[in-house]
């Protein structure tokens, strides 16, 4: 059943993604793996201090965040595009490009099929292989039908958790250039990976066929600001995706949220301190339990087992990503966030006594 | 000059809209008609409590907020649609209706004309007539062409600031229910007028054809926050809507500042009195001048006058609206905001002083 099935309706209360504390009661959610860190303090800070800039309407072409993120990134300030999230930059790519044919990995972030889906076009899926630990290959090239459109990678691929190799990405981009494809390359995990400046895509933006899309959403833990942002070689599939937002899509809190997230000098470097050391100690306390944890780059782990983690959990007010709505993920797949220390001991201590 | 042509570019700044306050030197802002009472102290204090949440995702179905909008407007909560602001569910319904055929007025608000290019619609316009006022009547019924699928009418219209009858609008709906046409009744300043309940189509809802929106951007002096919404009859238009959506279009701070707007009892008592008051006193003003003064319903004034006021007031550091890329307006009108006691009094002596 599709979750928007009953949207509209007050009873309804399908969810698909992660982060549904609104709907259960839930005192730790390990279900949605933003940065534990929690939003920057500065970042709340200027927040609080800006309250009453958000009667004014944004800046519509929110050129202060833009020239942040440019000198942050080291990219041009004319191929940004900023957007309500991430999913509305893949939203947006996909209604500018009007893809017939795509292909996208199953497991993936179920917002590429969501807006796919909603422009009618034939999706192939790359089943990733759970003995490679759901790691994308170049195999990936042999199953672009002729055709294809445009294709989806995550890296780290959400939910399995390891980066794709700069040089499958780089063989995979040369063949969509031979072949009229746009790459997606979804790096909004990529920040929690210490070498994040050499293996991101934005080094090749000269290209006419690659969109390279992040947010703020999971690294700056600011999910509930909507902000994501996309850098692009091709300047007129930039300025259609643009034409098809609504005019002021980034709001005045999610600007100037974003501003200061990347002022705040130590905090990546806080944060990647804090995820490489809890995810050792977190993968080998699920492994002395039995439960198989697949390696992993980013914020999260992916735990296989025959446990019913996520009913139990719930029972102690503690919420997982059940991932059994992921395409490629059979029963008995749960993604598990990184969190601090206090709340990873908590919910090892929960799990200790569930197995 | 379309104003995204260079939107991506640094050093381009055309602008299409009131309220451009981050290029221009600008002191008082009489361009952008939101309400001259600014955010509710209590929504302020709300953000401020719940800054934390700000890293929380939105609740996808923002099923408290349209609670709290269901229960203010006595409409059932499985009709409302919340968006990114108005120009969000413009931008959806001209999506989900994909019409080959529209109508709107002239003058109007840009965004109509805005979504519509963007489907490649055919635009038929309805030419206001200055001598009536610029108010829409049913002789609007004559301008509808064959294989018309969609009507926009605003009420108050932005920028003539009359409201629309409710017979006239109950006529046009007639005729788009036997005709199978849209009518999109935008209603975002009618919450300025005293009579609101009695002039708003939401009575209508039973209707398939009618989409009455509305959004907290103006009477809450919400722009920066982006809330916009919309209650309509037809379930399957407003689902097909939401699943052209970004999935989490509702930011934590746009759900907080609603749900919390809604409360201050007084303030819409408040923000109507000093509306009444100051669009006496300015509109007296203005004829003294010998500057011509539409009547308005509405928290704003369109003016006519050979004087230069655009750029005589900016030197001033006050912007106001220029009406010149309103189609159906001609050079030498004016839409000027109506703020507080204060304010309004600055631009009079800055008037007083150009004229």
């Amino acid at each position: 059943m599709d979750y928007l099935d009953g949207f509209l309706e007050e009873e309804e209360e399908v969810y698909r993604h992660g982060g549904d504390i609104y709907h259960n009661n839930v005192k730790y959610d390990f279900s949605v793996n933003t940065n534990p860190l929690g939003i920057s303090p500065l970042v709340k800070q200027k927040l609080y201090e800006n309250l009453d800039m958000f009667e004014k309407y944004p800046d519509i072409q929110y050129l202060k965040l833009r020239r942040v993120i440019a000198a942050k990134e080291n990219i041009p300030v004319g191929n940004i595009l900023c957007a309500n999230g991430a999913s509305e930059i893949f939203k947006l790519v996909t209604e500018a490009v009007k893809p017939k044919s795509a292909v996208i990995t199953a497991p993936a972030f179920s917002g590429y099929e969501y807006v796919l889906k909603a422009q009618g076009t034939k999706i192939e899926y790359y089943y990733l292989n759970e003995e490679k630990d759901f790691v994308a290959d170049t195999d990936i090239i042999d199953k672009i039908p002729p055709g294809c459109n445009i294709i989806f990678l995550c890296s780290p691929n959400n939910p399995s958790g390891r980066v794709i190799s700069k040089k499958v990405l780089l063989k995979v981009l040369s063949y969509c250039e031979s072949n009229n494809i746009y790459l997606v390359a979804d790096e909004c995990f990529l920040g929690f990976v210490p070498d994040y400046e050499a293996l991101s895509m934005k080094s090749e933006i000269k290209s006419n066929y690659l969109i390279v899309v992040n947010a703020f959403t999971k690294l700056y833990a600011m999910a509930g600001l909507r902000l994501g942002w996309c850098v692009c070689g091709n300047k007129g599939l930039l300025r259609a995706m643009r034409r098809l937002q609504p005019e002021w899509s980034v709001s005045v809190p999610a600007q100037i949220a974003g501003i200061y997230a990347l002022k705040d000098k130590d905090y990546i470097a806080r944060t990647r301190e804090l995820i490489a050391e809890e995810r050792i100690r977190m993968s080998e306390f699920f492994a002395s339990k039995g439960i198989k944890v697949f390696p992993s780059d980013a914020n999260f782990l992916l735990l296989k087992t025959e446990a019913d983690l996520y009913k139990k959990l719930l029972e102690k007010h503690i919420l997982i990503r059940k991932c059994s709505n992921f395409n490629g993920l059979e029963r008995g797949f749960y993604r598990i966030a990184i969190r601090s220390y206090k709340e990873n001991s908590i919910l090892i201590d929960a799990i200790g006594n569930i197995i």
